[in-house]
């Protein structure tokens, strides 16, 4: 028997028990095909089945309409960050991007080298501890770009931004399907699916066919969308292991009740840990009320040394990956879909001993 | 017990029965960390370990010389295709492109965006069944591409192509680590992990720090070599679970006895098949002699009717994934390193028994 410890990594991140459990039984032989899940032809019966049942999970959970693409690819969000301006921006034109973290300025980087962005909303001057409250989209835009939850701060949009045409592309790695998602509302959803979808290395991108058609064709094959929508993710070889654990882990999230109830667990386990911290006298968290994350919970306890044993004690309590980014410091608590809530209760357990320890 | 069929699958393909055991029990908690290996942070001490391990042993199983990087990389052998030329490759520049097979042809279309390609040795008049015996190499290519292994046709280069400056650039993706590899002739080898290191998913790439330094800088930051060699494939989250197989089919190289001794039973496992071929009434190969590959055989029956009815009875006996790719038609055996000498003769029995009842 294996024994697990509360993983609050930031990603790669903790799976559900029952999708390892699945995956393991048919690491070796998929079913009875007598052939392990990696090592099936992705051309063959047995992983299209695979490949088609997962798309279909992925449309039913996310009530993506028909006109959009579901697309499985390679390369992450640091890949979407060049390819989407690549393919809909030129020199004479604009786009209009939301900076509210490390990941939106990386984003920003890449687009500045196709044409003119926009920087319509930025919370860099209080280290991007809140989501802009008012930005100034403006008229000529292509598109607008956000990141609905920022990882590395702790912060999350509440609702998609109101741009006046509404035409947003969202890098949704950090929470996507941890809650119900206004897809209509963007031409392109993009997120890695490390997080809360599955193992690094598959990306998935959501995307209306009209954008599809108005891509550039004057790019590498590769980069263009429409390869990829005209050939079901199948043009190469697709990651064919991470999308079988998608396909796992889209069905555990449908037998939870899809994403509704989903939003409604991982309010609870967020809710749980902010209130702690809200009365603690020693630990704070780092996020404005109004911009806090449900999948990230960043705090600190005002005192880098305090933070260290802080840490150094976690670990040995078997509380890991705690340790926030560098760039915020202190600590952050990852609480994707399948992170438990005993892994909360634990956490702040821990958390009321250290502050009782160190009154 | 689980039961396993003989997998003749071109890719994703066999792997070591060892690895998947190992993977297996690795999957729900990674040796004693009590978190599974696809949900370590890639930052973590555990991956990190996995990561400078499978690095280490990929060097010393190929002699990867101290200037080389090595690289896991995501998008397969097709993003490679673009990639080179749009690094090293400028308008007013040309390169050099043996076109052995459909993936030869690919990285040549995708080349011709960026420069002049002389296409100076090609097999497609007769179907790609032999590798050019006389390419007519030019002065001024700035590299040669040439693939080593053509998965589809089943032809195979017996050693690098001799160009006059030994500039070469090779898609190893259908027979990386089969047999000794001459690295300092190259200046880039690539391949997709799905033959013989693994899952699909990761890209090893194998390339000369002065190609890195002298790659293109006006590109998005992912397509430059630069990035990922500065951050050991860090730069963004790295396909943690395809590199952690690797980890475990490198071990398992390793005490196989390494790659000469893999080319030792590749090479008498394909024999073993062509000898029958070479003598058999019914079935013959499609590759010419001097040109077979040690990884695909393809052969036929010469009756499409009868090829069908063997594929019928193929899989019903156990032996599966030997039909051809449609541009060639018949059988294809893919016999990579994992594949094991009794599949081989469990195929030549069935052939047998085929021809027998077909006289």
């Amino acid at each position: 028997m294996t024994s697990r410890i509360h993983n609050f990594s930031a990603g790669p991140a903790v799976l559900p028990v029952e999708v390892l459990e699945e995956a393991r039984d048919n690491l070796l032989a998929l079913g009875d095909t007598g052939v392990g899940i990696m090592e099936h032809s992705h051309r063959g019966k047995a992983f299209l089945g695979v490949y088609e049942e997962t798309e279909a999970l992925c449309r039913e959970l996310a009530g993506i309409p028909d006109n959009y693409h579901v697309l499985f690819l390679q390369g992450g969000a640091s890949t979407q960050f060049f390819t989407v301006p690549m393919n809909f921006l030129s020199e004479d034109q604009t786009a209009d991007y939301l900076v509210t973290g490390s990941w939106a300025k990386k984003a920003v980087a890449e687009a500045r080298r196709f044409g003119t962005i926009n920087v319509v909303g930025s919370s860099e001057h209080r280290n991007f501890c809140y989501i802009p409250r008012e930005p100034e989209f403006t008229t000529e835009a292509v598109y607008t770009h956000y990141t609905s939850n920022n990882t590395i701060f702790g912060t999350q949009y509440a609702a998609p931004p109101q741009t006046a045409d509404g035409t947003l592309v969202c890098d949704m790695s950090s929470d996507i399907f941890s809650r119900p998602i206004e897809v209509s509302k963007h031409a392109i959803i993009y997120a890695g699916a490390q997080k809360n979808l599955g193992p690094s290395g598959v990306t998935l991108v959501v995307i209306r066919d009209d954008w599809v058609q108005r891509g550039s064709e004057d790019l590498p094959t590769m980069l263009q969308y429409r390869t990829h929508a005209k050939h079901q993710s199948m043009f190469n070889t697709p990651p064919t292991f991470g999308i079988y654990i998608m396909n796992l882990v889209f069905k555990w999230i449908k037998a939870q009740g899809g994403l509704a109830a989903l939003e409604q667990s991982n309010r609870a386990k967020a809710q749980t840990l902010y209130d702690y911290l809200d009365q603690s006298r020693l630990f704070s968290g780092t996020a404005d009320p109004d911009s806090r994350s449900m999948m990230n919970v960043t705090f600190v306890t005002g005192d880098d040394d305090l933070n260290a044993e802080f840490l150094k004690g976690a670990e040995a309590a078997g509380l890991s990956g705690l340790k926030g980014h560098r760039s915020v410091g202190g600590m952050r608590a990852s609480l994707y879909n399948a992170f438990p809530p005993a892994g909360v209760d634990a956490l702040i357990d821990y958390m009321r001993r250290f502050e009782e320890d160190h009154k």
